[in-house]
């Protein structure tokens, strides 16, 4: 508090509200063109419903942008929960890298301010909704798998050492490692406070409280996720989104654009891909409380399965082509002349490829488990108004990220794990 | 060599001779009060065998230091391999940090002068001698494998997540991103030169030739290697001395004094047991071109062995017990509450160790290897006249380093390893 109220008050610093929003674009001229100069009727709506910032919809007619702006707090929690402003500075230099790499994905920033903490970037406009709630309604979306493996393999690969040289893949991971608040709030809400008692964590009570409590007794299960918290802080494999799940994805059915990567930083890679089939899966066994007579959803949990084994083989797929088509670049981890033949490069692939999805299967699941019995949970769940029905969904989905955080190094393709999915579709 | 150049012509650079070199103690109290002020007799003796620095030993009759200055290229291939002399930086930082957790091991640094890239530190005095030396020479050291030990224990653990908080962690990560050009170095040399055709590879020709190109063929060889190489790039486990060979250590029966971190960085912690551990290997090997009627060296090997068990074994114990003793400190890694039962604990120890254990015979391996194949060779063979008797000697220590490459995850004890290693005595 004391730290945040200090934060607050460094110079160039103010948090903006409708009407100093408006001065500020005005005053801001990469903005103002985005509004076609026509600022004089101006709507503006605050729909920051995420949990950390302020977000701002501005549209002009003759133009639309998005502000965001970071406070030097978590906005879900309050000021009791002091967190850097500096994550904004991260999120518009990950955009900005990241749609570099996959700008049909990543939408393009306008303006960043870091003294204000404040992004202006494009306003991702209707009917773009945010994939959880499509996810949520039965929405199917026939290209979510491909956009999606489009841009996982485009920001992993082209930020590992499979294609960088060394030397720019390091001044990469030491520009993010001041982004270490964010990383320190995932570890403790993903990899340390489920696992124990603690202020924040809640679940389904009464029906799962002994199920919360199973996961805290659980020695296995904790061996696992140390592991896994450790290769999250220490394996600097490649430029992470940080938070990839399904309320970070807006979508229509034609367009697939991510954001909010305020948790960017140099990681392992399966964080980001566990992160998005991991929520796959929460709304697959969310499903069955949205069931109605109008809609008992069966075709759709089909789609959700396929979805997940669509993203992760077409990720593999993508991701390899890069390899092989940049096998001969600035890339220093696989040489030509050591991996001189087709059949080596596809063995040390194949190695690569299967260790990377286990990582995806452990992280996954680890992202699963914190919704269900951590602080953050998902509307997917939480929108089933039945607590008990809830729960039975809920307890499903927990059930199967143990087994799959225990067991993940068993499976040898992502269609196994969707089997695996459906063998806990019954109480 | 345009850069080295450009770099060598930096405003407060200019390599030292003799003469210089007096001037400049003179006009530095740090290192003037360290010869008692008894600045007019000096005895100064340039010792700089290493590869990559000149190093001067400075005594005058009141008292003595060293003085070491890094140049823009690798010295033993001339200034036609560039190298930045911010390795200095690096290795004075390592040296005043490693000192600070561990003093009975580390010199003190009396001053350091960043233009000049230059150290001014503790002169390991006579009867200290290179520990590679007096293992040539065939002398016991009863107290090495405890100090190293305990060196590496208090070094590696203090610089852990194990005991520091992520914040800390990633700071010291972020210094150290910059000693990339070493790493690189250490990439080339040790994990992709001894496995295809380099320019300065070499072996003990024609002995060995078959040998080497086999190397270059092992498509098993090559796929373990390129596992170990991303983790040595991406893992940032600890601080790492980064050059903990046989060549870097200054012992006496009584002292073991370590040198020479200008490779810190942070790494996997198995790259520093591994680089100790496989060199004090590779000196077994060496033995048997070093016997002579007078000594059959067998007694010593086996001493070498014994060493190499209790470098391990203690190693294991202290670190082990600096975990135990720090467990509800700074550290992060594994939460009390989390792992809130000794039996749980010991568990995640036990797995955290393994892990290590398979992590630095992997690394010690790979180190072995390129000291047969690789560019830089070691004087324990270099110095076996007989080139067929040293090709014999380095030939099973090859063999013994693939072996123990490819099936490390096989040993569960370091004694597993040293039978592994007799099993190699013959031809």
């Amino acid at each position: 508090m004391a730290a945040a109220a200090a934060e607050q008050q460094q110079q160039g610093f103010r948090p903006l509200d409708e009407a100093s929003l408006v001065a500020y674009i005005k005053a801001t001229p990469a903005l103002a063109a985005r509004l076609g100069g026509r600022l004089d009727a101006l709507t503006i709506k605050e729909v920051g419903d995420g949990n950390l910032n302020f977000v701002y919809i501005v549209l002009s007619d003759a133009g639309s942008l998005v502000i965001k702006q970071a406070l030097p707090y978590i906005r879900c929690v309050g000021d009791s929960w002091p967190m850097t402003r500096e994550r904004a500075y991260f999120e518009a230099s990950a955009l900005q890298k990241h749609r570099g790499l996959c700008p049909d994905h990543v939408p393009e920033v306008y303006h960043f301010d870091r003294a204000m903490s404040l992004i202006g970037m494009r306003y991702i406009e209707p009917p773009h909704i945010i994939l959880r709630k499509g996810l949520i309604a039965g929405v199917e979306y026939p290209l979510l798998a491909e956009h999606m493996a489009d841009y996982m393999a485009k920001t992993l690969f082209f930020t590992s050492l499979l294609y960088n040289s060394t030397t720019d893949h390091k001044k990469g991971v030491a520009q993010y490692c001041d982004n270490v608040e964010m990383c320190r709030l995932t570890e403790q809400v993903v990899f340390s406070d489920p696992y124990m008692l603690a202020k924040y964590n809640r679940c389904t009570s009464p029906f799962l409280d002994n199920d919360a409590a199973a996961v805290r007794e659980d020695a296995e299960l904790k061996l696992e996720i140390a592991e896994l918290k450790s290769m999250f802080i220490e394996r600097a494999q490649a430029l992470l989104h940080g938070d990839l799940h399904t309320g970070s994805i807006m979508v229509t059915p034609d367009s697939t654009q991510v954001i909010d990567p305020e948790f960017a930083f140099y990681g392992p890679m399966g964080y980001d891909i566990g992160a998005f089939l991991g929520n796959l899966i929460l709304a697959y066994f969310s499903q069955d409380g949205h069931a109605d007579q109008a809609n008992d959803r069966k075709a759709y949990k089909k789609w959700i399965l396929k979805t997940i084994e669509d993203s992760w083989n077409l990720f593999h797929k993508k991701f390899v082509e890069l390899w092989n088509k940049h096998k001969d670049g600035n890339g220093e981890a696989y040489l030509p002349p050591i991996y001189n033949s087709s059949e080596l490069l596809r063995l040390a692939q194949k190695k690569y490829m299967t260790s990377l999805f286990h990582d995806s299967l452990g992280f996954g699941s680890a992202k699963m488990i914190r919704r269900i019995v951590g602080i953050a949970h998902v509307e997917d769940f939480e929108s089933i108004e039945d607590a008990s029905k809830r729960a039975s969904c809920e307890r499903r989905a927990l059930n199967c990220a143990k087994a799959i955080l225990k067991g993940r190094r068993q499976f040898e393709s992502i269609g196994q794990v969707t089997v695996h999915v459906q063998s806990f579709d019954r109480d």
